[in-house]
């Protein structure tokens, strides 16, 4: 089977690099030695395991891409960036024909949107690359579609855990309001318990040290006017193996599309989920 | 607004006389005061509040229900009696032309359902009536459908505990597994950790003294095979006031359905979700 070459974008980023990783672990894939780096990075090049990356800084990118896209032929771009990049990393990937996989949050999504539909390739965009997560997220949707007021009567209560680095609240809660909302439950952003103090993450959440600084805990509870119904949900990530892993599922995806000539066309991780059969 | 007059049949059982209290405490419905019950029962008359409602042996029913229905006209039936009875109650419900809602467990479901469908009446029949949880079960099934293996190479565990009294495996228990196989994560009934020791419920899983004689509680735990990703579903259901609240709903559900003249129809507890709004 033919390895699918990967460039990612994003390099000395936590979540950049972890992916990497993956793609040199992991035989279906070819990690090429490039990497789209942001303007405040000095470094020109990063080591990971035995393998060195060039790091491409903006202004030297339309330049060295050309000389990529030589040697190269075709890859498929992954992009773990910066939000402040997400609008001009998407017009370089579709003013170069390079089909992509975006997990980077922020920026003007309407404006990405439409940038990959205007263009010759195709694209996986989603801020939440934990396929999981996203299942239970559209099992929810579906729920408050279907059933609105299911749990009407019911208290909510929302309680999130992130590494402290983390000053927003989770993308992931904020979408679940949305749904619970739909089911009949009151409920806004300023509703939600957020944790971000490692000690408490420590002793009361019984988060693992080694996650304390990546980690992102979720818990729902729902309970009934008369309390005699409790219904509890909750997803605990430790670490970004899994956005990794769904982020290599999206490529795998992406590849059949450019594959099957698909063009201008954005994808979501419900779509990489409903396609992986 | 016109009452529902319900007439609930399986007294002096702990569900029956549990929906009884909520129909006669609901200004939506009134009960009347009659009731079939089992062979083996002696008594002759149960009192609930101040109502004294006769109780109908098997022998006098056929008798008794000409009598009643004559002096009540029309009322919509509720069955909570013994899985012995599921399809003579059945056969009896459609003979007299009584539309039902059958919360009652076991007997030959493929007969009782092609009894109504033969039938001049239509039923909501129902082997969990608390909508929250039949809800939750038709997220679930909606993931199995439309997201296969989602949660392949995940481990799952489950864990339930019920009243002392109850011999079998949760019957909502069973209908997950069915899900998550399909979802993924082989596991088999067996594979239940099945809780019934009242002192274990009371200082193991916190379960209120008050609950020990009447409770549900299920969680379903899903962790991935690197353990950095944990998912956890609960519904701790206390007592039977929320089986009984569905039964009403039911109840005015298929009060509709008579009036806009359905016959020979089975309904379920989903549709009686998607009916509400």
């Amino acid at each position: 089977m033919e390895q699918i070459k990967v460039m990612v974008n994003g390099i000395p980023g936590n979540m950049a690099v972890n992916v990497a990783k993956h793609v040199i672990n992991d035989s279906m894939f070819e990690l090429i030695p490039y990497a789209l780096t942001g303007p405040e990075i000095t470094e020109t090049e990063y080591t990971l395991d035995s393998t060195v990356i060039s790091l491409i800084h903006p202004q030297e990118s339309d330049k060295a891409i050309a000389e990529i896209k030589e040697k190269e032929n075709y890859f498929v771009s992954v992009d773990y960036s910066h939000p402040s990049s997400v609008n001009s990393n998407a017009g370089f990937y579709c003013k170069y024909n390079l089909p992509f996989v975006m997990g980077t949050t922020g920026g003007d999504r309407k404006l990405l949107e439409d940038t990959v539909c205007s263009s010759s390739i195709p694209a996986v965009i989603a801020q939440n690359m934990a396929k999981q997560i996203v299942g239970f997220q559209a099992m929810m949707e579906y729920a408050a579609k279907t059933f609105p007021d299911l749990f009407k009567g019911y208290s909510l209560e929302i309680k999130e855990s992130h590494q402290k680095g983390k000053a927003d609240t989770s993308g992931t809660a904020k979408a679940m309001i949305g749904y619970f909302n739909d089911l009949g439950t009151p409920f806004s952003e300023n509703d939600i318990t957020k944790e971000r103090d490692p000690e408490v993450q420590k002793n009361v959440w019984g988060i693992p040290e080694e996650y304390l600084e990546g980690h992102g805990w979720h818990t729902y509870t729902l309970v009934s006017s008369d309390k005699t119904v409790r219904f509890a949900f909750s997803h605990n990530v430790n670490g970004r193996d899994v956005y990794a892993k769904g982020t290599l599922d999206a490529v795998s995806y992406i590849d059949k599309k450019v594959k099957a000539g698909e063009k201008g066309k954005v994808y979501t991780m419900i779509d990489v989920l409903k396609g992986r059969n």
